[in-house]
């Protein structure tokens, strides 16, 4: 059984015509499973609905809390790239489980996005890595503390 | 022969990551031209890359000015939704040309939208109605100066 | 009111991995539509779904039985594209209404395909054009009997 | 490095309009991998472009040939999955690598596909997997010789 707990993010933005702006929408995470012939072994709860610059100390703790009471070893974590390392940093002091964020730098609404290959990447990662909370993006995988994203090349790289 | 021009828009916009946002990148309408079989018998010209929210009576002028000098008289102009209406009205005053409006309400480069189909429409809006200036949006044909964009239904309606 | 007959062809081809081929699937215009913000203004009815090389004379006759006993006067007949000018020469002895041929080389579930395009190029034609049989492709209309499809041009053109 | 081998099957379907057929195209993986922000770190090489119900001992024993000459560890294979299994098998005789088959149900030029998620999926495992063969599919790990397709639940399953 893998845990996704979803939070918000680019993966998840949606366009508003109403406003001429991006939101974060629902998760298309379960269309997306679903595409892909994968239609249970997983159970998806959503944490927040925030572009990851929003976060704050309190989102934060929610986001901590809900894995570190989660009974399933195995955690999937959708996030907004922007702060993604400070939430893996955050999320170090739980022990015992393994922990994948990952995101998307092209909303998975787009006809042309990163979202789709980072979940199928990230939920091999899920199942393979040992204990520990891991960034899986851009067809690597970072340990937590070991990455950061370069804002310019779109893409994360080792500290 | 048939004379676009591209003023921006929702229909042209792209996600920035950097700055979290849509922006109006430029157009895609020749490679959906392409990919719906039509690679010649158009000329494609950039006018704007506004939001049309941004566009002022300058920029209407210079729309109206390239209309008004285009040697082709059938002419398909894509154009955000919020002001489509005034452009049209100022486009009023250009005689011996059928022209036609249009736009999307969602991205063409979102994996759901109205882009494609209200391109199709306006092209064979362009090519069969009499000398005007035409809105051509929702599957339906709106002369300048009888339609409205309903923000709440997300279409045009007739006033 | 606008009435869509569906028989098949490329357009609404699905890909069945049982047996590695391609079959006729259930139309996708309504779902098409919807994502085009129209949502009435029409009925939807499959006459038949088949390849257009597989239709006979008893099919082609039903098609012109549909459409002569309909009594809307503005119908968009989706169709492949091998033997659309059959049809569309069969459907001439109807009177009295705009009858509009339109299809795809790629299937409206292909990532890049022409299906999109087409309908809204067939939505405006068939609320513009005078009575007649008409066929709608790559941005063309072409009355009855003036069309063949180049199948190495990927096109329809002029007789 | 990740060296990849396409041999074709499903996910490098095209649809030629000309025969009204799916034949195997060329691959859309550096196109595919090019919007998971994934630039470099990988070599692809073209072995077969078959449909894989039409790979025969030759063509099995070219594969396994260029598996075994490559001087990468980690290669990635996309292959039909009809015979994907007998292909597993016939690559237990390669040692010291970490091979990694997978393909798609549904073509990758699909609007909807599983091929995207898959390749993400095969991405990490070949990253993570200890030196040996496995198929990645449906979202899990098969070691060679323990996975066979199930075709009429459109997924593979443990022996």
């Amino acid at each position: 059984m893998i845990q996704i707990f979803t939070t918000g993010g680019t993966i998840d933005k949606v366009y508003h015509d109403a406003n001429s702006e991006f939101e974060v929408g629902h998760s298309t995470l379960p269309e997306l499973l679903s595409e892909s012939n994968i239609h249970e072994g997983y159970r998806l709860r959503e944490l927040l609905r925030k572009d990851s610059l929003e976060m704050d100390d309190t989102d934060r703790e929610l986001v901590v809390g809900a894995v570190a009471e989660c009974d399933c070893s195995r955690i999937v974590i959708t996030h907004g790239t922007d702060t993604m390392a400070e939430t893996a940093a955050a999320l170090a002091k739980v022990t015992g489980k393994t922990i994948v964020l990952t995101g998307a730098m092209q909303p998975a609404r787009m006809r042309r996005t990163d979202a789709v290959f980072n979940i199928g990447f990230a939920w091999a990662s899920v199942q393979l890595l040992p204990h520990g909370v891991y960034i899986a993006m851009n067809g690597e995988v970072f340990e937590a503390g070991s990455a950061r994203k370069n804002l310019k090349a779109q893409k994360f790289e080792r500290v």
